[in-house]
């Protein structure tokens, strides 16, 4: 079994949607992509920062699940990172309220010792110039380093980007994010010129139409469980990026054709994550829950055909 | 073998896309129907209008690939339905920049005697009084109905359009459609709101993001192929619904598990007529192309997984 490295924010959350609202709840990146990684008993370690008025509570919750947080730095007379939003009727876009940046804005990550010859390493969407930091402090080539990031850094720090996406082997990003990284429309299109930036392999999150895997000529398409009910939507990105990076790390098999399983987990486990407000539903997600709902996914997506 | 009533316009089109723009072409539901369904090698008749300047050739073309057109009336001092519209950029919006009725204003659906017992009847998008009098003109209940239509209808005739949607057994919309008829967003919740209207299955056509069948508690998602280019989206739900009813007709068996391949094989011929102007890449299509992409479909979706 392979070590996992999750970098990324340890936060409070404070989300509007249609059906209510939130105090300061438990999130953050680091937070929903360890929860998901949990569920392949892996060794993971979460590297991150939190201030003094982060609860033990929270982060007992994370090491209570065999996540190790020698690497989360907590800056007593500083403020955990504070993210607040609201989202709109259809579920799929939203408006930031509030962006306090507090202790993130100095945040230098330290991998522990032991963990600098990981095999897997889960880059959380952070400041690229962050996530390079991590990378220069692996003693060993990891098998395999996934990146996930937004527009807000093409927009605002697209060459750190460039030189930190030349040195990772996968990258998960949004449709319209692909797009706007290639200037292309069509995502097949969009894939290949990413995979001469660096990434061997592209991840593109489509929401609730589920999810693309490229890699050379081959696609892989797995489509999102539809839901009677999209609660909220908050760490269902960082919980599939979770999952996938957590099933690669426990099977150490980086073919396409485990990739393609790593995906199916990913969405599988996203799709409870939106089920209630924040980590709520991951907290208290059995296994059995999971196998019922991979079965889920077998039967919306595969088929026997005869050709005639 | 069962026999396919299929009925819709008869067409001319012309298409402005970001890649060029056509004269008028051949087009019209009835047409990217009959081409999709003629792949299943069924016996199948058109029902439909066109005018005294409606070529030969383009009549040819259909009974060439064995679809009657004895319930294709011409009117000799008329003209045919026109339609022209223009794609955005990202193809998935366009506008409407002409729409000439025609004989279209006139038409008088007569089902030839020979297919008034066909097993499966496919309902293009018309007017529901329109879709209607053929149902009415059956002299045994086919074993499958599928309705397409759309907004405009909802709009403009939504009594009528409830009347026949009872009346039938399959309902193809797009997701927006679902959305308006039933004011639910939750496609799923949509989905059993529209088995209380009468059809026993919903197929909702999400275009570049594939396409649902909802049955039950059962649910379907077939992802659309991605390509590397769409060139002219025009008739792609037709094509989907020809391929759809042609599979079904020509298998005889309307099981979930059956639906799921005629998905399958829908969305296989919808990602060839996408790939040029109009009719032009499903009139140039040979069956071992059909297969070679049906091959991809599969290794876009299916997976193996062990439970963990």
């Amino acid at each position: 079994m392979g070590k996992l490295v999750i970098v990324g924010t340890i936060a409070f959350d404070a989300i509007e949607t249609p059906f209510g609202k939130t105090d300061k709840i438990l999130g953050g990146a680091a937070t929903f992509i360890g929860l998901a990684a949990s569920h392949f008993s892996v060794d993971a370690a979460a590297v991150s920062i939190v201030g003094g008025d982060f609860p033990q509570d929270y982060l007992d919750l994370l090491s209570n699940r065999n996540i190790d947080l020698t690497g989360v730095e907590i800056v007593k007379e500083g403020k955990t990172f504070f993210w607040s939003g609201r989202y709109h009727n259809d579920m799929n876009s939203r408006d930031t309220l509030v962006t306090e940046l507090n202790t993130l804005a100095e945040f230098n990550p330290v991998v522990p010792a032991n963990y600098r010859d990981a095999s897997v390493v889960m880059l959380g969407n952070l400041h690229p110039q962050t996530q390079m930091s991590v990378l220069d402090q692996m003693t060993r080539k990891p098998d395999l380093v996934i990146l996930d990031t937004m527009n807000f850094w093409m927009d605002s720090a697209l060459e750190d980007l460039h030189n930190v996406i030349k040195r990772v082997d996968v990258i998960t990003i949004n449709d319209e994010e692909a797009r706007q990284l290639t200037g292309e429309y069509s995502l097949v299109v969009a894939a290949r010129k990413i995979y001469a930036m660096g990434p061997k392999y592209v991840v593109i999150k489509k929401g609730e139409h589920g999810a693309l895997l490229f890699h050379d000529d081959n696609v892989f398409y797995a489509p999102a469980l539809p839901l009677e009910e999209v609660f909220d939507p908050t760490g269902a990105g960082d919980t599939f990026a979770g999952g996938f990076a957590g099933y690669l790390a426990k099977t150490n098999d980086t073919s396409f054709e485990n990739m393609k399983n790593a995906i199916i987990y990913g969405s599988t486990l996203a799709s409870f994550c939106v089920e209630k407000f924040g980590t709520e539903r991951m907290l208290n997600l059995s296994n059995d829950e999971v196998h019922k709902r991979l079965l889920q996914f077998k039967q919306l997506t595969q088929f026997e055909i005869e050709l005639t």
